[in-house]
């Protein structure tokens, strides 16, 4: 038993035991959890490896754990395109049925694939980002945890490739360098459509709704951060609707790209080892599985050797970003206070904003979307350094890529619900603030131009400011006009538009 | 004759020269350059201030030349920004013509904006992009000079602001925080069509006769660097045709956005001191004199405060420039040698490669390819950071933002035209090379796996690699197949597609 | 076993499992998981709020898991971070003993501050990054963990706040302002030393060892990719030991400026409720504890309001990146073949390759490596936004920097270490290979100059490489010189250094 | 008069025009400009040119314009790095008449290269930086504007390259792939030492100045933009002067190795064809010539194939460019006004900041320094990438480097000083705004905690605010101390540091 506690010690090479030390150090090496019997013996061409007797991976997986030991578990191959992989293999196994594959090899790969993009295989999968550059490793993952839990399904024994081999047949008329970006794809488009739209459009729509709700609130506005004429609250807020209807727009501009699919290249692009027509019924097989828009690539060589789609959609998730640094800016400005800073905003409290200072509450909401807009700006370099890496037939920097993408889409999905429901539907305008601000603003000596010219009006703003008086008041004095003149003649909400 | 040439000296009077005299201010105050008479007065309501006496602009101009001492002559506002302006100047002066602006003075404003249009008077814009963010010391700059310029052709006095006054007449209806986005995105749109997109399509059609050219090639194809199974060079070059041709859909695909234009939003977007139905009218104008689809923004706040479509529009030229790497990349490595390289491309020699070698011709295209892809993904970063920090109702990153994506819409269709020009036409195939590794590979043992099974094949594979033998010879030698059969199973020229 | 496997199973839910436990916080309420008797209730100033009864932490902390729902476990605060903290927490503890905090109270503190360093209590950390950018709740869920984690060690009740307060005993003298930005130096520069430095010291001895190892193995260099004179292996490796050499200075380069700690500052950077002494204090006491040459920051507004020292750690680490994607660049392409490429190293063979093509060997630990280098590019643009976006007197982009610098940092060691022990210290040299390039090189031809002239050396050269012929062959053909000669004078042995 | 003016306009030849001159080469050969006697015949390896007749560039200058028409003049080789190249080209003639040339060809080589390093032969380097990535052509256009000047010096005829020869004698032990990056070194350090080190002592110097000048003035603190307890203005201006500190050690930290000089490697690093001694022998001579601490590069190898010290540099440069961001940032907002902002701060007016809105003055200073903060970090990701892309003996992502960092070097330093006297020291304190804000502040509640408890004085800030009162009223009124007390407990001024 001792040695078996070696083994395992020496299996879990010291990232993943470290990652169980941090989640929850106690199980790891409690004698009551396995015996010598819990491990089996599997081989690939570089010899044989011992794989622990509950996980359905196999060598292969094992020795990528091996060699690469780097960064720890928050580093795993996001889980997301294991769930496309499911899809993917289940698509690939109904497709090779219909040319010949055993029907039973087929239904059991079907099955077990199921059950990976169900999520129910998740521990399963073990690897990190940071393998091979193709991610074939992580494709051998995929096919070894599908074979052996197909062969499960059939009452075969675990790790014997009989009767489904994790090449032969899950990974029949396929290369991991046709499948992994295929799984790619596949992650990115589903991430988009389940949590990046719906985040945004949440957002959009809350911003609209306050942009309705403050339509008639009539404001200062500033330019170069300085006092500049007056615009309605409602007004200013349609500027961030703006920005997040084209955040959507501009998403959805780059989907048609991440719909094409590399499957059907196999290991260069030219389809050597798949039937004519597996690239096409693959494609339709995705997209009836997802509901989304999937086609096969028009070129299989550029779908292999360069990630320009991802690339692409990664610049609308950075200008998404740069959208929403400005709006959670101007929200925390705009909210700043409560006596010292602009005030017009008054921001929803969530929690206790410091242990020393009584009442303070902080702009948390703006500032978690703000992290998250840098982090995604941060994504995109990454992604756009890989992406012009590639050579000849294979660019060998996908992992990276979709995770950097899938993380991009994530957060600021994420962070759109957040940011709006714990945020945005809880502003309040503080009127009273609001309405002081713009009545002593020098700028709506604008509106006396037509009246007494320019010049007379740059000397009652001038002189305004020089003594600390209002408008009105220095108008008076000055002679230029009557009280009644100016109360006429300066009207804000006349200052909303063109005439 | 030496004056000519004395002539030519000085209107070649380099850079740095002119550096000199553009942003160190006090040469316009020299004496010793000038006598007094050469100066005029003007003045704006900061005081007087000379004015060289040959030059349009006035005292706005000239103190902004005084304020801003950053970066030299290399740092001007780009050309194109000003021509833009010219362009918007004169359908706003032609808008306000049919709202009443007297039609001597909306004439000649359009006169003389069609000479900055036309680069007539480009020396009379001396300003550096680093000034204030809003681009406003350059809207002043335009205004002063076609105002100046009016007068002139009016028979006034320069600098008198009679009978054409800079404000009053030329901005009229307009402010800075609307004219500046308007003339950055006719600016960006005219250099994407005139520049960008020309040169993209150029390189496009070579590469696309070049995988024509190739498409019986067959040759050995590469995965991490490494061997792999064939395809043909035409169907190498295929890929990078494809990447070309998406680049221009990139590209096409962010332009509606770039057609809005911010023009009718004045100060902060109300379109406060603007007529109904100026903007629309500017939009419409604009459109016709430079033939692209502007339209009038439909929402101006947004188009004053945020400039996600210009960060948007470099998201997508940092895409195109991710493909330029990938194909600039490729060639000089398939190019690599002549000896000791991969050597399967002969490259175009267009200029000596070394002092010390002889015969050293080097992939220069591809250099200056590549520099200009990394300059590109630089430069987006700086618009993206520009872009995410605008507040409230401007944004002030104006002038950067536009500089920088001037300068990657040029670089990437200048640099592919000389690359197309200068390279690719001129790619010529090394056949007898390419047949070698093609012949010698041992990748093309995977053809025989349907018939003598995949663990054959790779003893074949292995043994053949380990003895340095080829294939074919060690099949026979291993007694698994004939020469004859080798000979039948393993044609490349069978491998290059689905069956 | 089977008990057994099912609790491993269970145990090791995995990561997205474990996600929806953590973040989605209805988990914590729902009667269908547990029994009301598993919650305890605490209150903050917001109110009452169910606290998992087998958890340390409080009410600030669950309300944070309420208010941020964003990416997943993925995100969480680095564990470094936390342990960070436990250091810290003991060490103000320590010195706020010294100054007249119970003796009793503050043992606790400290042994409950040491079990959170040891990382005996990280499950009790759930918090994720994208929380308010001050990281107020990760202060607070260390306060609240260590607080009642010293009252049960002193016998009391879990959420009473007695006799250990969150606020007043565990934060004492400390605002999260100050702790944060300590605790973000504490970790940096504790994995800079941990893992980092180590890391890039392992690949130095290996490049070096390699380096001496090919010293006498002359090669032919590249410049351009193309054809140039020679070099020894081992110069061209010696170049490769310069650059990690030079990262490693560059590291602790930017190590002085990290090891300074903004705690004392408090608040606002005045140092508000400290005491005299306080602030070197406790850098003293974090020195001894981490045994690294931490001192109290000279400004304390410089180091709550900017992290300039983190922008510029990460600077490094991008130089460090730079170095390393052209190490494993060349690498993968000197190794690239086996009969296509270069061909000059032989890559240890790690694992199988390719499903498909048997005997294909990837070069996949330069493949991990360049893409952590992009990985830390992509990571340090992210720093240097936060950090460039700070206001007054505290930058609110604190998690997500330390986040990715503490990434970077990991990334980079570990990858180090995995690309020495799997690639670099098995790489040999295929001399056979190599010799063959060399002597076929035309560029040997730039010894002749001193002997024939560079005009005929030209045409030997020109006319060698126009007939596929070798240098000697046609020097000799041409008339220029004798067999003897070209033996005597051309000698790549000669032409490793000046003369 | 009118002459002189003319001659002003033909010498101020706008940008754009030389532009044509010198990118398209059809004008070189145009008869309707010059005749044919203006040009002369020069020949190169690839044949003959015609060369205008003014200028001392020869025939692989002319190849340059003819083969890279990218960009523009704004696009033009650094001039810094041409008269480094003077500086370099001289010490390398000096050297090379120790170890033996001709006496009067190198002091004709010195005269020459005096001159171009003085800056007078500026308008013969007509190459744009997107060339050959070594920056060969640039090094070949030195090499002849040198021999063709010496050349006339010594009585020849230019073009005839006797009886100085541009590689034979200028090029003397040199290599593009050692000469360029040494000038790349040497224009760098220079621009780091001429403008950007004095403009950053500059700012600082003013900097320090305002902190001591503010050192009494306490105002509101605002963290996470709310308000928070006070500090005095002096204290909030000491943390920019430590970040303007830090900047200068930063840069010159980094400089070590860029002091490094390749000098010496030639083609490939091992130094064919130099003597020994060369290397260092130059060092130390272009260390005397520019009294900055050049040295020879210590590994030649790392000195040509990466520009790690480059990149180092720009990261130095990247968080000067964060820290000024922050400065400038925080000096706008606290600047913002005159009435709608947070009004503290009274910046200069330098120019007329609205054409409508009059008394409109905005942070144009503030505006330009974060715009060239932007461009900076632009700028370091494309250094970044050409760092990272060298291959094998040579990066050749030469120019491109050196183009950005000497740009980022140029515009923080001219910014800082355009900042300083722009901006920086006309800055004023709005003492009476600033005690008013900070008179109201509900945070100087703090100060109450030791008198009444933490739960009282939370009662009193949270009352206060709801019913838009004092502090003071609110607390007499609560009943919890009286007037008298208020005043002696809550005294901002001494709450600025530690007790």
């Amino acid at each position: 038993m001792f040695r078996s506690l070696r083994s395992v010690r020496q299996f879990n090479c010291n990232l993943w035991t470290l990652q169980r030390l941090i989640v929850d150090s106690k199980l790891h090496f409690s004698t009551s959890i396995m015996a010598s019997s819990e491990f089996r013996i599997e081989r690939d061409t570089f010899g044989e490896l011992k794989v622990p007797a509950d996980k359905y991976y196999g060598a292969q997986t094992v020795r990528s754990t091996m060699n690469f030991k780097i960064g720890g578990p928050t580093e795993r191959m996001p889980i997301q395109v294991i769930k496309a992989f499911g899809i993917l293999k289940k698509a690939a196994a109904e497709v090779n049925k219909e040319y010949g594959l055993n029907p039973k090899i087929a239904d059991a790969i079907m099955q077990a694939a199921d059950e990976v993009s169900a999520g129910k295989l998740d521990d399963h999968f073990p690897l990190v980002v940071w393998q091979t550059g193709s991610g074939t490793q992580t494709n051998m993952n995929v096919n070894e945890v599908i074979s052996n839990r197909a062969i499960e399904i059939l009452g075969g024994k675990l790790g014997s490739k009989d009767p489904v081999h994790p090449n032969d047949h899950v990974n029949k008329s396929q290369s991991s360098n046709d499948t992994f970006p295929t799984a790619m794809h596949i992650a990115t488009a589903t991430e988009v459509h389940q949590v990046l739209l719906p985040g945004l459009q949440t957002l959009h729509d809350a911003l609209a709704a306050k942009a309705e709700e403050f339509k008639d609130i009539i404001k200062i506005g500033r330019t170069h951060t300085q006092d500049a004429v007056p615009l309605s609250l409602g007004q200013e807020f349609s500027g961030y609707v703006q920005q997040v209807k084209y955040s959507i727009e501009r998403v959805k501009a780059a989907m048609p790209r991440v719909y094409e699919l590399a499957a059907g290249g196999t290991a260069v692009g030219t389809g050597l080892n798949t039937r004519i027509g597996f690239a096409e019924k693959v494609a339709a097989t995705v997209s009836s599985l997802t509901g989304l828009s999937f086609v096969t690539a028009p070129n299989k060589f550029e779908a292999l050797a360069a990630h320009d789609a991802l690339v692409e959609l990664s610049g609308a998730l950075n200008t998404v970003a740069v959208s929403m640094m400005k709006i959670a800016n101007d929200i925390r400005f705009l909210g700043s206070g409560p006596r010292s800073g602009l005030g017009e905003l008054i921001l929803p409290e969530n929690e206790p904003g410091s242990s020393i200072m009584p009442g303070k509450v902080n702009p948390t909401q703006c500032e978690a979307m703000t992290m998250v807009a840098a982090q995604v700006m941060g994504n995109h370099v990454a992604v756009t350094i890989g992406g012009s890496n590639g050579h000849f037939e294979l660019n060998v920097f996908k992992p990276m890529m979709v995770k950097n993408v899938l993380n991009s889409a994530r957060l600021l999905g994420d962070a759109s619900v957040s940011f709006t429901n714990n945020c945005v539907v809880g502003i309040e305008a503080n009127t009273e603030r609001i309405n002081k601000l713009m009545n002593e603003s020098l700028m709506l000596v604008t509106a006396l131009n037509p009246h007494i010219g320019y010049d007379k009006a740059a000397t009652i703003a001038k002189t305004a400011h020089k003594k600390g008086s209002t408008l009105k008041a220095m108008a008076v004095e000055l002679g230029y006009l009557t009280e009644e003149q100016f109360d006429q003649w300066v009207k804000p909400s006349e200052m909303l538009g063109p005439k």
